[in-house]
């Protein structure tokens, strides 16, 4: 199979290293506007060629690019004959922009897709070829969404080790908000206070807790912005449950206190 | 050297593993009022005996029990030849308690002790044998301290791989307060929001950030409590951060948001 990736970044390095890995693409072309990844790209021998646009016989294209261009994308490559896919974290507002550009309709071939895998790394030097190794990945087609193109990408995800699902868009949005975007929110906000010079006297705990306040700032103040509504909830949700702990701790009321935690580390322990 | 390890949960058995691994101990003496743990400890080979008091030749005693009892333990043990140091979380709550009980006084061969390191797991068959390898140790002596107990605690540290440094109590539970208590107590509140359903649409972000969440919730509310003070002020200053940046969010002020969670990336590509 020829395949298209638009975008090398690391998410788009991964793709295409899984894919070449498992066999699935024989020829990987990369569409990368930016010249540092798009050499680097090259020469880690992620993509075989980088071309100006998607070939016009390519077999799958993967849209690696930033979130509010997916829907750019998708449009643009409407009358291509290959189903295409992206990876953008946040779902419904990438299909309510694609229809709005299209005067409210929808391109049959494009199949929405999220990876739940990702890296607090950059750029496609870095992209592990196992990434989306035992790794849910969500598709999220619509009612006009072409079956054999839903399939199309279904298998190719299975193929390179994803678990894949499928999820209504804004439902998608909705829990992600929860179990991604929120946490790196916080993370960011924890980091603000902490001061250099307290970083040495800091453990696993904290290396582990704010390593994804170290992911790419640009990529997630636009997942922050696409998904506001949704992680502004979330966030509301948090903020209720500090004032619930904060309470507990200043009455000094052991019973509610221990209660709290033991709930916290209770949901934790199933995952 | 004949050590005494009072408390075999993780953290002591922690200590006894690395004892014997690095050869600083031929005699490890186990004090556990839990029957599960003493037995665990010794069916695991963690110590060679369960005695009911501190042997009075042991050479060294560590107090691996819950903060709130370091206290009454250093106590106990003021007229035992032996340096005694401790594990806990918070350091100036253990003096200033430890003064109360003895009227003004400090037992000058008790040295407040605490590793920068652990575990989300508890028990001492989960024990690591290097869990202090290349972690920082901080030793926090006080005017009183003997100074060749502190040379034989600082010894035995960096025996099994610690990077000993001294600090003064206080400013230890201020720095820890950031670095350790609140991202313990944020990852809880954050736990507390999640669903069961969410968790299968988590990644390694997630997992990573809420590991602090699933540690030992009576132990973790104890240090809270210890070191409420300086938590509370931390929490304020998490909360103030938090704000900077939903304001920036729901004015979508880009240069804001982006110069926000730069600084904060920046930060933590630092450790």
């Amino acid at each position: 199979m020829k395949i298209a990736v638009v975008g090398t970044g690391l998410l788009g390095g991964a793709v295409a290293r899984a894919a070449r890995k498992q066999g699935v693409a024989t020829q990987i072309i990369g569409i990368e506007p930016d010249a540092e990844h798009a050499r680097l790209a090259l020469d880690h021998g992620v993509v075989d060629r980088i071309e100006a646009e998607v070939p016009a016989d390519a077999e799958l294209v993967v849209l690696c690019c930033p979130s509010d261009r997916v829907a750019e994308w998708a449009q643009r490559l409407e009358a291509h004959p290959a189903p295409v896919c992206d990876v953008g974290s946040v779902k419904a507002p990438i299909v309510d922009h694609l229809r709005a550009l299209m005067g409210g309709r929808f391109p049959a071939r494009f199949v929405p897709c999220h990876p739940i895998a990702g890296s607090e790394k950059s750029g496609p030097a870095h992209a592990p070829s196992d990434l989306f190794r035992g790794r849910i990945i969500v598709l999220t087609p619509v009612a006009e969404s072409d079956a054999d193109a839903v399939e199309t990408v279904r298998a190719f995800w299975a193929a390179i080790g994803g678990e894949v699902i499928r999820l209504d868009a804004g439902n998608h949005d909705r829990v992600l908000a929860v179990t991604s975007h929120l946490p790196h929110y916080l993370a960011y906000a924890f980091m603000l206070q902490v001061e250099e010079e307290d970083l040495p006297l800091s453990g696993g705990g904290f290396s582990d807790f704010t390593r994804i306040a170290a992911a790419n700032p640009d990529m997630w103040w636009r997942i922050f912005k696409m998904n506001r509504e949704a992680l502004l909830d979330g966030l509301d949700g948090f903020e209720a449950n500090l004032q619930l702990l904060r309470q507990a701790l200043e009455a000094d009321d052991d019973e509610r206190g221990l209660a709290l935690l033991r709930q916290a580390a209770k949901r934790r322990s199933q995952l």
